[in-house]
């Protein structure tokens, strides 16, 4: 390994907690930070989450071994160019952390000198509620998929050196082509935010004439709702720089709606019956069921009676133990236990809960 | 109160906790109870949930006072005119439990004689994972909207006498015309059930092409598309039954469709920004904020540092309190703590509990 100095620019959420995952796996490593505001580059510094901050992008990027866009999309591009005017350190791994990928990876075979830099595209796919330096978590990425995208910059050497530098992080590493990126994320991630905006706007117009649509909204429509509250700005960017894929699965959604109309137009229980069917069972079969948030956790399932204090009978068994959350699943299931999911930071506390409730409740505990 | 004999047609989940719920402020009353399957029929008996019980529809209903329609839409049409036909108590007054208003309205109306039986139309709004008279719950509707939908056939004494009956559930009871009811839920439930399951048909689908689909859906997917695993039979008979409104909904929602694929086309970031922007604002003033779940609760919110044992020492502190559900909430917010959401079943309970940890300790606690 000869990575001695890494510079991470952009001190939030994402580029604090993957500094923390540096030290972790590499405590010897030079951790560099940029960040344009003050107060991340504070608390980066105070915490020692970097050791040396610079609010000038271009002051320490000739310092280092590897560099890290952690910034807005937009931003990664204007710093890949402000990188190509640099005198950087020969064969010098640039990667990013943005949410799209195709427009970084034309940006940087466009702008960077393909003989002297390497660069691979990055998208830990981990979030918080919580943002800034100040959240910064070292499991954030645990158990997350952290995907590469190879350029034409990427060399044979680039990935398993990256992924050498980021073994703290404890993620899933994943190759994925830049375009297929873009479509899978526009499916799942990109399209849907659309989706759940205007399900708001709908509901606020219609609430004007129809006041109780702001009373009436439930579980269902709060859970559809959720992401319509994320940072309006980071949402736009992304629409932005992945606009072809997402204008596709709009159109392609718009038909499926055709569909439904035509179907319910039509009076035709069976076929919407097998509408709503064929969805419930795609979903079951989906990796979501396995995963427990927005963040990657290690997950444990107790069916619980509806007892007093059995979710305290629990949490006294596991006391010291480095759970994350705790939550009676509300999730449409045919049980007449609760199903109490527990999620933990690691594996090891994951095991060792499941020993001890085991060996001290006649619950049938799971891990999925 | 002339109320001495209740019978409710259908012992399912509703059926079986509006009977508990009845009991529990009229325990003199006679309660009887139809169900067509055995299991929930012997469930309602052994448990106490009803005195007596039949399979024969027709055998209990000329005994009754109240008779209550707990069963799917398209039967509690058809049990509307099995009554029209029978020798009913004189004033005897009939309601429903149904999801949509203005079909079963238009039913009794038709056939039920206005000189001789009393009608008014019902949606105990909510409801659980769980399903059957074995998940019978008497804190089921517990500040959960019920609304009432006057008919032709509503005399001034009916909506009283049922909320004297009802009282016992500690439901908000509401009136609301059956057309207004079935165009708000079309907005904030069964258009957004439309959504939900066309996403997660379009996401199967790509999922065949792009199989990494599958495994990259996190958080946003998997709360926009818990509804999709509802029942379908269900939802199809509640589309049916209110299909002018759903369809209504679709054409306007395609057109939101349209216009943010022209936002996005032209890319007008500024507009985009503000198209996210209002949907995170709207959301924010919505009720929703206020809710626990698919039940209605009463909420506590501690703000909680991310320590270990954290939510076990609240817990301790709240030893034999009869909370549902803990949870550390996962919405979009800035806030740097963690936000502990505690659910109870009623709200003495609740502000017996907010006492208990402003006593105890430092942390900030509220209730909305």
């Amino acid at each position: 390994m000869e990575e001695k100095v890494v510079y991470i620019a952009g001190m939030g959420l994402i580029g604090a907690s993957l500094a923390l995952g540096i030290r972790r796996q590499h405590p010897d490593y030079k951790i560099l930070g940029y960040n344009r505001s003050d107060q991340s580059r504070q608390i980066a510094l105070e915490r020692g989450i970097v050791d040396e901050a610079t609010a000038d992008f271009k002051a320490f990027a000739p310092l280092a071994d590897v560099i890290i866009l952690a910034v807005p999309i937009k931003q990664t591009i204007d710093f890949i160019k402000v990188l190509a005017q640099l005198d950087l350190k020969e064969n010098v791994i640039i990667t990013d952390a943005g949410s799209t990928k195709l427009k970084i990876i034309q940006a940087a075979e466009k702008y960077l000198p393909a003989d002297k830099v390497q660069f691979v595209g990055s998208h830990p796919m981990a979030g918080s509620h919580k943002t800034g330096a100040i959240a910064a978590n070292v499991h954030l990425f645990e158990n997350a998929y952290y995907i590469f995208s190879p350029t034409r910059l990427t060399r044979e050497e680039t990935i398993p050196r990256l992924k050498d530098l980021l073994l703290g992080l404890k993620a899933r590493f994943i190759e994925v082509e830049a375009a297929e990126h873009d479509l899978v994320t526009s499916q799942i991630s990109h399209f849907p935010h659309i989706l759940a905006s205007a399900l708001m706007e709908q509901a606020g117009d219609y609430a004007n004439g129809h006041e109780l649509t702001n009373h009436f909204a439930a579980g269902g429509f709060r859970d559809m709702t959720r992401i319509a509250e994320s940072e309006p700005g980071m949402w736009t960017s992304i629409l932005l720089s992945n606009s072809d894929a997402v204008l596709e699965r709009l159109t392609d959604f718009k038909n499926r709606l055709d569909a439904v109309a035509e179907l319910i137009g039509q009076k035709d229980e069976e076929a919407i019956w097998h509408f709503f069917d064929a969805g419930r069972r795609k979903r079951k079969e989906m990796e979501i069921h396995k995963r427990a948030g927005v963040d990657s956790f290690y997950d444990l399932f107790v069916d619980v009676p509806d007892e007093e204090d059995v979710i305290l009978q629990i949490l006294e068994l596991l006391r010291g133990t480095s759970l994350v959350n705790v939550h009676i699943n509300e999730e449409n299931r045919d049980d007449i236990n609760g199903i109490l999911q527990i999620s933990f930071k690691s594996e090891s506390d994951l095991l060792h809960a499941q020993t001890l409730i085991s060996q001290h409740t006649d619950y049938h505990v799971y891990l999925d």
